[in-house]
């Protein structure tokens, strides 16, 4: 089990988020990726419902997570973080020159081509529904959305991942779909409904979702008031 | 002069583009690490208000701009390409593993802490400003960009570069700054107005800039009807 409290890698991670976050929180990359290759890791959990703790701002200059730590390597981001674990084995990132640089560059189109779009939608349906703005800009949300599911279904077809083998990039575009699981959006495309479902069967990505869940259900989770 | 004819590696960009675009096209950002290191390159132009060549979309999923191509490497997406770059020159990614991985984090944060926001303002003020969704959300999507350009601002503090010597990650988080050039949102941060304005002036910048300009004065641009 790659969680182990005497791990030289620690991640950081939320102990709370509203529920509609379950799973979909991005410290999920990373450990799914590190599950992959048997990475073992420890995690320092943070309550995304209060103020962040004195320094984490100098740690992420963002507030958010994960952070990543494995002796001088200290990052953030969870794309560099992938990069990063996946310099560490083959089975996330090809040695092959071309064949990385196509890996990345699918690590970069799940988070620049696709998750904008994505992420906007989330935000309107899951935070913003009810100001005066969301439901006028649904439609063309949803819209974009819809064209680069579009144009990422023609790239997938039979394939059974985006390119040859199974990456870091596979890992980057299946947590921004599932972004979209409250929509019938990637349901409308057989086959990205068979890739994500491909995706999620696999061990490591149940045993990521299964420990960032343990981690809104440890004792130091609460609700904030 | 980087842009040479016979250059062994290509790129694509537009030869046509909404005014509002001239100098944020994301072929920028490749064509200014390529003048960093002195690398020389080609240029093929498409047009971004007339329909795909055929074919293109095999070669970038998403029809965008820029591609590259480099012998047995074939790229898309701006990020990815720039680490492809960058792993060609310490002037561009430094070689020590801890220090690499902050300048690729630092790429990241540009595209994915920072971009969304300004995006979402740039998107709303130049191509949507007449919908009926633009002005109601206007306020809050100044708001995500402020906070950000805050959080950016106290990392920054007085150093010259995002992470010691100036690298990719700084190419990316300027040219994402610059899409706010159309309010004072940076100049409100004077470090952080400092920071553009000495990127901006290095030659490699300059020279880079002038060559898009270039592609939209050519013969073959001509305004869709």
């Amino acid at each position: 089990m790659p969680v182990s409290r005497d791990a030289t890698i620690e991640i950081t991670a939320f102990n709370w988020v509203p529920e509609g976050a379950y799973g979909l929180v991005r410290d999920l990359r990373v450990r799914w990726a590190l599950e992959e290759i048997g990475q073992p890791y420890r995690v320092r959990l943070l309550h995304a419902g209060q103020p962040r703790p004195e320094g984490y701002y100098s740690e992420q200059p963002f507030g958010q997570v994960p952070t990543y730590h494995d002796g001088a390597v200290h990052l953030f981001e969870s794309g560099a973080i992938l990069i990063h674990i996946g310099e560490k084995d083959e089975r996330l990132l090809p040695r092959d020159q071309a064949a990385r640089a196509r890996a990345i560059g699918w690590l970069f189109a799940a988070l620049n081509s696709v998750e904008p779009a994505v992420a906007e939608l989330f935000r309107i349906d899951l935070f913003c529904a009810d100001t005066n703005w969301a439901p006028l800009r649904r439609p063309s949300a949803t819209e974009n959305v819809q064209t680069r599911l579009q144009r990422l279904s023609d790239w997938l077809g039979e394939q059974e991942w985006l390119e040859g083998q199974f990456t870091v990039g596979d890992i980057m575009m299946v947590t921004v779909l599932r972004f979209l699981r409250h929509t019938d959006l990637v349901a409308a495309h057989p086959n990205l409904a068979a890739y994500l479902a491909r995706a999620e069967a696999r061990p490591a990505f149940q045993a990521a979702l299964a420990d960032q869940m343990a981690g809104f259900a440890s004792e130091t989770s609460k609700v904030p008031a």
